[in-house]
């Protein structure tokens, strides 16, 4: 019998939604028969999140430091007692909070890297408020390789349902893209992607590549990046065993993944891909970091502080994000990582 | 009590869903209470999209140069016997089916231009088929202008259920866009993008103006275009009376105005929109050439090579087109035209 993989659950920024959606996630009955959750926060924060979401949870608190257990039946709790609620403001990114996102999602990190963990989910954080905690904060990407000592390439990828999005620029100016697009780079994205859904327990992920130009180029009459670039690194991916196709069309691929297709579309730049996945499922949109190795998955929506407190706040994507973490988790340990 | 639009329906690529399409058209009793229609084309070639469709539109000839009467019952049809289906290989592009496509457009826009229709409308269109007619054909916009003797700007609109569609740049390579993207294109684009829809019978569309970067340049982090650029722009239109909002980041304005919130998105190139309508409602999306003294109105879908002659082509886009156009005639007549 398969021991259910244990989760760490980071909780976010505490002046948004993400208390309401860790109190909701450990609420979730459903979930414990796939995984094993241990929460990392303020239990105050926890409590305050209960209140507003109308559940109550039932929690095992351990101390840090526990020996955690894979079989254990309840949901567990580690309780920094590092924010006391007085202390947030609802809606407002702040020192305090950008403090106590990070301490709980270094702690998970750390649970991860030293195998205590199976996998981390965190739910949204601010970039403004983990900015004014560390200054030389980037993104989740160099945090997490910081913390868990990661020599090698990551990514972001976002996953909706089973369909999974990657991209070989993200946040740079859009008058940069063209020409950060190398074969080298293109390449390496791809193979990421591959490796990373192999790694998730896809077999032999069919990954469609997005051309860059109006109708991928429409033959060389709108730009040469497909001809010249893009064809020939899906070809030689191709010869490598990447069941990799395109370039094709950015404003048709999509339509061809939703209805199965492809298991991945490979975007060139940001907004290629997020135009169509927040299109396609803005509630339930999962942000995954690949490459690292344990699964760490976020929901793709942010803080939402303009409905913070309400107890509005849909579950579903932060779900899904719990979910997809434990299932590659799942998949890892039954030896299907190649 | 209001006469009844007319609209001139031109038979497009006759190798492909066209005149499935046109049949389908002449046979829809609801569109009759709507608009007249006066299709033109070769009566053999429709009588073969007809059996396609398992459709039996009952159509009143006429000769070429008949009166039109705006108040008559029947579809009408204007045989210009220039195409025997003999000559037409399904599923390939060839002269004739160009030189026939082209015919049947600048016959209709000749009606238009005199005044004898009050719109136009055509099936798909191939655009291969059409350079091998004509070898300088750029596109519909260049064609339609020459017929029409248009001098002044025009652009190409998507058109889904309500929501508008339009964009700064088109078909020009992607490295090509930044550098494109001045104030004065972009002020262009808005002002004609609210004149044409006022002449739609909008009486102030509300217009959402996408960013460029991700995130809209996230405060300038990833790009200062919406800063120096599309923000002026924005505010020098809303000084003119203009409804326009933004800049707003593209992956996430059309979930916006997806909900009720904006009649258009101009978008700053060609797949930003793209992406999105396409996800939308590939099945229902219309093409409209705007700025023109009649609308003009297209199935946004092309000549589906591939299930021509199947008689499964959905009929749904072309409806909304020429719906559409006659809309958008009723409205000039009945005086919203500002």
């Amino acid at each position: 019998m398969t021991v259910r993989p244990l989760v760490a659950l980071a909780m976010g920024d505490p002046a948004g939604i993400s208390p309401e959606l860790t109190a909701r996630l450990g609420a979730l009955d459903d979930i414990r028969a796939r995984c094993g959750i241990v929460v990392i926060g303020d239990r105050r924060i926890f409590d305050a999140g209960a209140r507003i979401a109308g559940v109550a949870p039932q929690l095992k608190m351990i101390e840090q430091g526990t020996n955690l257990r894979r079989d254990d039946a309840d949901a567990l709790f580690v309780d920094l007692g590092h924010l006391d609620p007085a202390d947030v403001e609802q809606g407002a990114a702040s020192l305090a909070g950008g403090t106590f996102a990070l301490a709980n999602y270094r702690y998970a990190l750390e649970l991860g890297r030293d195998g205590r963990v199976d996998a981390v989910c965190f739910t949204p954080f601010n970039k403004q408020a983990m900015r004014l905690a560390r200054a030389d904060y980037d993104d989740e990407i160099a945090f997490s390789a910081e913390v868990v000592g990661l020599k090698t390439a990551a990514s972001e990828f976002n996953v909706l349902d089973r369909l999974w999005n990657a991209r070989v620029t993200s946040h740079i100016p859009f008058r940069d893209i063209a020409a950060r697009l190398s074969s080298e780079r293109i390449h390496r994205a791809l193979a990421l992607t591959d490796g990373c859904m192999r790694n998730a327990g896809f077999a032999r992920p069919r990954i469609a590549v997005a051309g860059l130009n109006p109708h991928a180029g429409d033959g060389g009459n709108f730009g040469r990046e497909e001809i010249e670039i893009i064809a020939p690194v899906v070809a030689a991916a191709q010869q490598q065993g990447i069941a990799a196709e395109g370039p094709f069309p950015a404003d048709t691929v999509f339509l061809r993944a939703k209805a199965g297709a492809f298991d991945a579309v490979l975007t060139m730049y940001h907004d290629q891909g997020q135009i169509a996945m927040k299109l396609m499922g803005f509630d339930r949109g999962v942000t995954l970091l690949g490459g690292f190795p344990f699964p760490i998955c976020t929901p793709a929506h942010g803080t939402a502080y303009d409905i913070a407190g309400q107890g509005v706040a849909s579950v579903g994507a932060s779900r899904a994000a719990l979910l997809l973490a434990a299932e590659m988790a799942a998949a890892a340990s039954s030896g299907r990582r190649p």
